[in-house]
C-alpha cells in the first residue's frame, strides 16, 4: 500500500532530556533531507538504512537554525510501519519539539492522527488488529502483570489462539460444503454433524475459558476503580496517603483542564488501584460534600471497589449505617481504623452489616493493619490465581463483546445440531462465529471500525 | 577521563508512543549485549557505530522477555558525552520504561544523577559550562525567543564573547608582566597604563551591554510571574480563560503532590506569562480567600506582573481601592472589564489610582479588548526591543551575578589606573576579573559548584 508521509511527536509531552518527532511514509527521508544538515554535508538518502546522524535542522528559506538533533533513518520494510521511518531526536522541551514538528509539517509531512503509525503497521500487514490494540495496552499498563499480558498479546498469543479456533470452524465449514456439493455421498452427512459438534463444542469451551479471564484482564488493563468512603475524620486521607506511600503512586492523572476529579494509580500486589478523587479527599476529607450528591452517586456507581472507613474509637452512627446501606450491593472492604483509641465500636454489628465482606482493623497512625488490608484487596479480586502467569488474558472490551457474541452463535449452532436442524442451516451460525472471531484480529472488520479504534490511541504511536 | 556506566530515563514521564533509556560509559555496549537479543543473534559489540537494531530485552537468568525495543548504538567520541552511548527506545508506558531501566541497572549500570550526562559532556571537554547550562535552558524554554537565546548560547555564542573579553584582559596582564620583568624599559611602563585603560574600559562596556540584556533574558528564561487580581465576579476566570485559549497554554505545572498552587504558561507575543494559582481562580474566583492572607501576600510579592480587574458596570468599591493600594509599587495593568454593561465606574478615578500604569477596557464576554491587553503586556516588558533577534542575551542568574562582580572589579582597576596606583597593584583586580569571567564558562570553577549546578538538571540529561 502507498500512503502520504505523516509526522507526530512520539514522546510524552513535558520537560525531559530527549523528545522524538517521528516521520513515516515514502517521503520521510526526502523531507528530512530538506531540513537536515550534517557537518559532512552528506544527504540522508545516500546513507545506509538503520543509521544515526548528528546535525542541525534549518529553515530551508532563511537558513535559520531550528534545532540541534540526532536523526535515525530507517528504510522500510524493516520498520514499525513497514514504511520509511525517520526519527528526529531533539531536546525534550515543549518549544523545541513543537518547532521541529512544525518544520517537517511545513516541508511536506502531514500531522499524523492518533494511532496512525500503528494503523499503518496494521494496514501494511505487519501486525493484526489484536496486536495493534496490545501496543496501546502496553503503553497504558499500570503494573508488571498488565504489561506481560499486553506483551503476550502483542507477540500474537491471542491471535494464534483465535486463529486455531477459526481454523477448526473452517474445517467443519469445508466439510459442510463437501456435503452440499456431493449430497449423493450419504456417509458425508453422517460424518458432518458429529464433526461439527465436536469442533464447535471445543471452540465454545475455549471461548468460555477466555471469557473467564476477562474480568481479571480488564482490571489488569484499566485498574480497579477504587473509592475511599467514610464520615469526616475517620482517617480517609491517612488511608489514601498510606496506600500511595507504601506502594508508590505509579501515575497521577489529571483529567482534562477542569481538574475536577484527580486520580492516582497505586500498585497493590500486582493489582492496579485507580484511586478516584484523591484531591477531594485530601482537601475536604469528604468526597460526598465536595463533588455533590449526584456526581458522587455516579462515582460510587462506577467504582469496582469501595474502602469504607469507620472509627474504632467511636460508636457506629446513623451516617455510618447509611453508608453501609448505600453500597450494599457493591464490592467493598470495611476498614475499622484507629485501633490506637479505646474501643467504642460494636465490631459484631459492623460484621453483621458487612455480611460476608472482609472487615480489617487498622491503626493508620501506628502503621498497623495495612498489610492485612492489601492482602484483602488482592484476595478479593484475584485469589492468587494471577500467579499462573502464562495464561492468555482477554482484557479489551471490544474483544470481550465479540467473544460473548461468538459464544452465543456457536451455542446456537450446537443446539441446532442436537435438534436435528439441516446442516446447511447450522452452517450460518458457524460462519457467523468464524466472522466474529475474525473481527478480533481484524480479518473481517470494517474500515469505519478500524478508524474508530485507532483514534483512541495516543498521538505519535 | 574514565567513568562508570550510567543509565536513566531520558524522555518525559507519562504515556507516549516511545520512551528512551540512555546508557553512557565504557560498559554501555557490554551491558546492552547482556540483555539485548537481535533476531539475527549478532552482538552489538560487533556492529558498526551509529547503527539501529531491532530486538527483545530479556532477563539474562530466566530468559523472560522484558520488552520489544529499537536500540541505537553509538561509540565515543562522536556522542553527546564523548563516551559510548546506547539508547534503548521502548514503548512509552510508565511500567515499560521503568522495567527497562531496572534491567540495565541490574546488569551493571548505575542510575545517573540529574544532569550527569551533560556533566560528562562538560568534563570530557565537549562543551563548556555556559553551553551545558544552555542545554537545560533550551529544554525549559517556554517561547521561541527563549529557545533561540538558549540555542545561541549552546552554540557557544556567549562563550565566544566571554573568551574575547578574557583574551583582552590577558593581553594587558602579559604587558604588566613584561613591565615587571624588565623595569629598565621606561617606555613599557608608559605604554602599559594606557593599554590597560583602553582594554579594561572596552571590557567594562561589553559587560554593561550584556547586563542590559539580563532582565529581558531572565523573563524569557523563567517567564513573567503573573497574578490576576480583583474582587469576586469581575471576570478573573474569564480573563484567565481568554489568555489561555487565545494563546494556547504551552505547559501546565502541578507543583508537588499537594497541588496547592497550579501554574499555567501562556505565550503572549513572545512573552512567556507564568499564570499563578490558576486553579484557585477557576475554583473559587478569589485567590486571596483561597490561599490565605499570608500566602497570597507572598504570591503577590513574587509576581512580576499583576493584572488588576475591575468592573465597568459597577462603581469602584473600597475593596477595589484597597487592591490598588496593596500593589502600588508593583508593575500592573488595570483591566476594566464588562464594557458590555452600562458604565457605572469612574474611569478618571481609575486612571488617577493607576497613575502612569496602562488601563485597558475589555468585554471578555464579547471578546473585545484582549488584543489591546496583550499589546500592553508586551510593551511593558519589551517595548519591541526583542525584535533584534541577534543579541547575546544573558539569562542565567549565576552568569548575571558573575558579570556584576566582574563589572565591579574591572571598574576598580580602571579607577585605580586613573588614580596613579602602581601597575602591579591594578593587576590584581584585572586578574580577578579574568577569573570571574572564567567561572561563567567553567574555566576557573570549583568542583563543588559544578556538582551543584548539574544537580539542578532534569533526570536523563
Amino acid at each position: 500500500m502507498e500512503f502520504d508521509t505523516i509526522a507526530a511527536i512520539s514522546t510524552p509531552m513535558g520537560e525531559g532530556a530527549i523528545a522524538i518527532v517521528r516521520l513515516s511514509g515514502d517521503d520521510a527521508v526526502a523531507i528530512a533531507d530538506r531540513v537536515f544538515h550534517a557537518p559532512n554535508r552528506k544527504k540522508l538518502s545516500t546513507q545506509p538504512s538503520h543509521t544515526i546522524h548528528y546535525g542541525h535542522l534549518k529553515e530551508p528559506e532563511s537558513g535559520e537554525v531550528v534545532e540541534e538533533v540526532m536523526l535515525s533513518m530507517m528504510k522500510g520494510p524493516k520498520t514499525f510501519t513497514r514504511e520509511d521511518v525517520v526519527e528526529i531526536n531533539c531536546h525534550g522541551g515543549i518549544v523545541s519539539v513543537n518547532r521541529v514538528l512544525q518544520l517537517v509539517l511545513k516541508n511536506g509531512a502531514r500531522l499524523a492522527e492518533p494511532g496512525e503509525f500503528t494503523k499503518r503497521a496494521f494496514l501494511n500487514g505487519r501486525i493484526d488488529l489484536s496486536q495493534a490494540e496490545a501496543v496501546m495496552d502496553l503503553i497504558r499498563a499500570k503494573t508488571d502483570r498488565a504489561m506481560n499480558v499486553a506483551l503476550g498479546q502483542m507477540d500474537g498469543k491471542l491471535s494464534r489462539l483465535i486463529g486455531e479456533l477459526r481454523q477448526a470452524l473452517l474445517e467443519t465449514l469445508a466439510q459442510v460444503e463437501v456435503n452440499i456439493d456431493y449430497p449423493e455421498y450419504d456417509d458425508v452427512e453422517e460424518m458432518t454433524i458429529p464433526l461439527m459438534l465436536e469442533k464447535s463444542t471445543w471452540v465454545m469451551k475455549e471461548i468460555e475459558k477466555l471469557l473467564q479471564t476477562s474480568s481479571q484482564g480488564k482490571i489488569l488493563r484499566e485498574g480497579l476503580s477504587t473509592v475511599i468512603l467514610g464520615r469526616p475524620n475517620v482517617g480517609k486521607s491517612s488511608l489514601l496517603n498510606s496506600l500511595v506511600q507504601e506502594n508508590k503512586a505509579i501515575v497521577t492523572d489529571v483529567a482534562g483542564t477542569t481538574r475536577d476529579i484527580i486520580e492516582e494509580y497505586v500498585n497493590v500486589r500486582g493489582v492496579p488501584l485507580r484511586l478516584v478523587d484523591t484531591a477531594g479527599i485530601r482537601e475536604t476529607e469528604d468526597i460526598v460534600e465536595r463533588i455533590g450528591v449526584e456526581r458522587s452517586r455516579q462515582v460510587l456507581k462506577e467504582a469496582d471497589l469501595i474502602l469504607l472507613v469507620v472509627n474504632y474509637g467511636d460508636e457506629l452512627t446513623e451516617e455510618d449505617e447509611r453508608l453501609f446501606e448505600t453500597i450494599q450491593n457493591m464490592d467493598y472492604i470495611v476498614v475499622v481504623n484507629k485501633t490506637d483509641l479505646s474501643q467504642q465500636i460494636d465490631l459484631a454489628r459492623v460484621q453483621a452489616l458487612a455480611g460476608n465482606r472482609k472487615v480489617v482493623t487498622t491503626s493508620l497512625l501506628k502503621e498497623e493493619g495495612v498489610t492485612e488490608l492489601e492482602e484483602a484487596i488482592a484476595a478479593l479480586f484475584f485469589e492468587g490465581s494471577l500467579e499462573a502467569g502464562d495464561m492468555t488474558y482477554v482484557s479489551n472490551a471490544r474483544h470481550i463483546a465479540l467473544l460473548h457474541q461468538a459464544h452465543s452463535t456457536i451455542k446456537d449452532a450446537i443446539e441446532a445440531a442436537h435438534a436435528g436442524v439441516p446442516v446447511d442451516m447450522i452452517q450460518i451460525d458457524v460462519t457467523r462465529t468464524w466472522e466474529l472471531l475474525g473481527e478480533i484480529i481484524g480479518d473481517t472488520v470494517q474500515e469505519s471500525l478500524i478508524n474508530q479504534l485507532f483514534s483512541q490511541f495516543c498521538l505519535g504511536k
